[in-house]
């Protein structure tokens, strides 16, 4: 159903920012707004007024009835699709001389798509709704809380059928899909970032993925997972070594344990996210490993996994402070030792009553015997 | 291990176009030429000489192994990534007034990442890669057959797990945990387009997702999967009733069944993409269902689940013509009529020897006992 409250929220601001309108072309602030996704999420919210939904011919009954939206246009090919949208704009722009309308410019806005909709309303002047958005997002409801609890609680089923499934011979893939699969019967709906199984050489890589690599005795393995439920995000994220852990690989594992309390120590109402770097980083100089801090230990999450304030993607976002009710990770990076391998150690919280609250809750035991 | 052929290909084309050099920031581009995949796929293919390669200081050592490339260049955090590719920018100018760099316009190229990357390098001129690409990706060589049949084959396992798993009172989720769980069990790395199980009302959507929805008696059930193996896709597409159909349900679907037999027909060297479109608008008319029809029926797939022609998303694509050796479905859009559902059947065909040869095989039965 849509969330008034939120629609006009939006619009204040949106009209305080000279936008008459925004263009919804991503599944987080559709689900933000309407409370459930689609496939091809499109919705137009004016500066006053009702939402405009547009939808698919066949899904409008539906749309109608689930979401109670009153204004919904439908199409039945990708032609009038953009008919749509730009009679709607036409009708908007009435006699004014420009147009402004606000788009995400996130990862999950396609280039093409922005240029097309820029050819197809050349009155039309965009620009990123992030001002619009990153306020109303960055502080989380109840609601969200609890969706993101489900989340947390769902992504630590997910790693305890890792630690079960970990063993020399099975393929990183094997463990991704025993992951999933308990992930998906414990009730999330899919994951933000496919399930990351690093091991050996793979786990001192910046990202991930699961290939048929088999986990071999004294790998170690890093284990990613940011599971969603009902579009709503938590991560969490462990390292194992199987077997006895050599001496390195204690000391990798140690420092970066270490390194994640300080940043948790440091997440708190009117701290900068730099604030969490330096304390995690403080850790890594002193133990020696201080060349090999990547910055960004902390990002906000929710319907985005990587949402603002996020230094680990926007630089920028460093001098942005914490505020109560803001739900963050802390523990992104890797620890990645050319010759040793990586290690790394991320939860999420949920910044109440002045504390850092875990939402993910999950032993940090390394070694799996 | 880098694909010299492809790129000494690749090359060839951008130097007859005029274009300086391909920033690849997109999977299916980066595994054509380089094998394998990579979270933030990052490279670079000069107009002459070798590839370089972008990637984070700890995949160094196994990126140098594994894709046998002679330039890597490792950045160590998102500043230093951009001021790597800026250098390189730079260097290539040398004393030329204006640099022209090819770019993927897909849906996977964020419109933000094509800005920074614009405003970072002034003196670059961006333009569509799709040109260059589209001609060597569309025709597949016979590695690349081999891995669709393989993910075509998975996508058999998957469908026949859907049928033994749909029953009244399963939620659409459970349906898509059991589909998903063995597909990456018969060794599937994950899907390009999530699990669709859309039932009931939700039959009828353009496009679908798995909610927690339970299957009900008399439920029509559209099935979709796009399995990927080592980044090659296969689209499978089944509709299903649980329990008896009733005569509507039934005539939709003989209806789609003989328009997607009409489009098979219709798909050999030669004929563009609007004439499988034809065959299969025909039988829908003569059904009396012509005002259902979605235009765009068949469309390429391979490293992309819909790669060029691809009329479903680029109209323009339907008067290119089919030729041997390419990889298509036929069976894309729902035929979704309000107050009965939706049906859709949709296969994946190799074109070889003059004929479309199935990739994708399982049987069209239609009613869940």
């Amino acid at each position: 159903m849509v969330n008034t409250t939120r629609v006009q929220r939006a619009q204040a601001r949106m009209r305080q920012q000279g936008i008459d309108a925004y263009l919804i072309l991503t599944h987080d602030d559709y689900v933000y707004f309407f409370g459930e996704d689609r496939y091809q999420p499109r919705a137009i919210i004016p500066g006053e007024g009702v939402p405009i939904v547009v939808t698919f011919t066949g899904e409008e009954a539906e749309v109608r009835a689930s979401l109670g939206v009153e204004d919904v246009r439908v199409f039945g090919s990708v032609g009038q699709q953009i008919k749509d949208v730009v009679q709607v704009m036409r009708q908007m722009r009435g006699t004014q001389q420009k147009l402004t309308i606000g788009v995400q410019m996130w990862f999950s806005t396609p280039a093409f798509l922005l240029n097309l909709f820029q050819k197809a309303n050349p009155h039309v002047t965009v620009v990123d709704i992030a001002p619009v958005m990153d306020e109303l997002r960055m502080v989380k409801d109840a609601a969200e809380v609890a969706l993101m609890q489900r989340a947390a609680d769902i992504a630590a089923i997910g790693m305890e059928t890792a630690v079960r499934t970990l063993e020399p011979g099975v393929t990183e893939n094997d463990v991704a899909a025993e992951v999933e699969y308990a992930m998906r019967k414990a009730g999330g709906h899919g994951v933000a970032t496919p399930v990351f199984v690093n091991s050996g050489i793979r786990s001192g890589w910046l990202h991930g993925t699961a290939t048929d690599k088999p986990i071999e005795s004294g790998d170690l393995v890093v284990l990613d997972l940011v599971p969603r439920y009902k579009g709503y995000c938590a991560n969490l994220c462990r390292a194992f070594v199987i077997g006895a852990p050599t001496a390195k690989q204690q000391e990798l594992f140690d420092t970066y344990k270490r390194a994640q309390a300080a940043g948790i120590t440091a997440l708190k109402p009117g701290a900068r996210m730099r604030d969490i770097d330096a304390a995690a980083k403080q850790v890594f100089e002193e133990a020696g490993y201080g060349a090999f801090y990547v910055a960004g230990i902390s990002h906000s999450i929710g319907l985005g996994f990587e949402e603002t304030p996020a230094p680990t993607i926007h630089p920028g976002d460093s001098g942005m402070q914490i505020r109560e009710g803001m739900t963050v990770t802390v523990g992104h990076p890797v620890l990645s030792v050319p010759g040793i391998g990586g290690v790394r150690l991320e939860d999420t919280f949920h910044i109440a009553s002045g504390e850092a609250k875990p939402l993910t809750n999950f032993p940090t035991a390394f070694r799996i015997v």
